[in-house]
């Protein structure tokens, strides 16, 4: 049995996520379906983690078990040929026994795309969250520093326990290494990098920094925010179309 | 009576091309019904020409007669509250009574965006046409020079007459006033501009160049397949995905 690191880019869209669901186009089913209809053999791919319906990414990586011997370069272009144009394999590769997408993630990349030019590029409609009003973005850099370190981020985790977090651990202590926004012509950037995301986590942490961009949350209110541990205390969840996994670390 | 002037940029790929048709989403269709909601008024504005169902506009112009008071700027707003994401108006100018969108156009540039890297990004999937095969990209460049000037394009007009002709002109003598290639990192870009476009004509040049590219035709072969003024001595129709109407001047 090989084990298989597979890493997709993709246009979240017109899909309800990652996670396979009945009657519902999920990157996770389409996957699977590819796989099968490759391989003749029925898997279910690991993420290294959950994203939202609507929700983007650069490079998710997922992986699993596979007992047949077709070269993985094959296997990417046999994969590609299947799945539909806005899922793309970027790679897959052989690993060790031991590695596993979600367990062996050491730290991960999101990006958070928001559009502030008057009119959104129609091409752009399904990438950004379009955000024309007043925001001090030099407000929102400050917050977003507060964020940075080991903390209980319970404040920005989904209270909806339906959805389950994104990594099963109890604890909803994270390391966030670095938050911050750039400015990109007319686009405003959040990077946010971490050991780990609870679920909804990188989308609350955006709808609270844009609380602190109205001015509504100065730098000690993020703070209490955070120290809250109450998802009450943040802000509201910002849409999901702004949202890229951009990169998995292990 | 006001007559105005609309430009509209607009992602064709979830729309059956700009003009109206029953039960079916268009781009005409979508501006009438804002039209209407914003100002009470039912008028079916007309466009520069049709664009085809999945092609795209940067700015495609439009002009309708209009007897209400509201401020262009205030109109421009309205309408693109009311217009889905993928529509939006990016001016409304008041014009002369003798402008009209398609009558007084006295020059089109249009582009043609083809993908030439193994694996096409997935948020440029509606946006291009994927071709990662091999191309004369020389030899694409000398036969796209081959259209400049005043010639019968017949060759490459849209025999389905159903669909009509994009202008009401009953000769297909047009001008080519520029043709040409650009390489923009992993694309390969056709741009064109000219006195005015027979239905399918872009398309049909981009599939005719792309026979150059396969080393199908040579320069004399395709000033042979300009002079058959016979559409099946040219190529195939390329699809629609990767077509733009950049701008239209007056």
């Amino acid at each position: 049995v090989r084990n298989l690191k597979i890493t997709l880019a993709y246009d979240g869209s017109d899909f309800h996520g990652w996670q396979v669901q009945p009657e519902r186009p999920t990157i996770q089913g389409a996957l699977a379906a590819a796989l099968e209809r490759v391989t003749g053999a029925k898997v279910l791919p690991q993420g290294s983690g959950r994203t939202d319906a609507g929700a983007h990414a650069l490079a998710q990586v997922a992986s699993c078990q596979l007992d047949v011997g077709i070269p993985t370069e094959n296997l990417q272009r046999a994969l590609n040929h299947v799945l539909p144009p806005a899922i793309r394999v970027l790679s897959v590769e052989e690993m060790t026994p031991a590695f596993h997408a979600r367990q062996s993630a050491c730290a991960k990349t999101y990006h958070y795309r928001i559009y502030r030019g008057e009119i959104c590029p129609p091409f752009l409609a399904r990438y950004v969250y379009h955000y024309p009003y007043p925001l001090d973005e030099a407000a929102m850099r400050v917050a977003a520093a507060v964020l940075v370190g080991q903390h209980d981020f319970s404040s920005f985790a989904a209270v909806d326990r339906e959805g389950a977090p994104e990594e099963e651990q109890s604890s909803n202590v994270r390391t966030i290494y670095s938050s911050g926004w750039t400015r990109e012509e007319e686009e405003f950037v959040y990077a946010v990098r971490g050991s780990g995301f609870l679920h909804h986590m990188v989308r609350n942490l955006v709808g609270t920094l844009l609380l602190a961009g109205k001015g509504t949350l100065d730098c000690a209110g993020m703070r209490a925010v955070r120290e809250a541990r109450d998802r009450s205390a943040a802000g509201p969840t910002a849409p999901a179309c702004g949202l890229y996994l951009v990169s998995v670390e292990y």
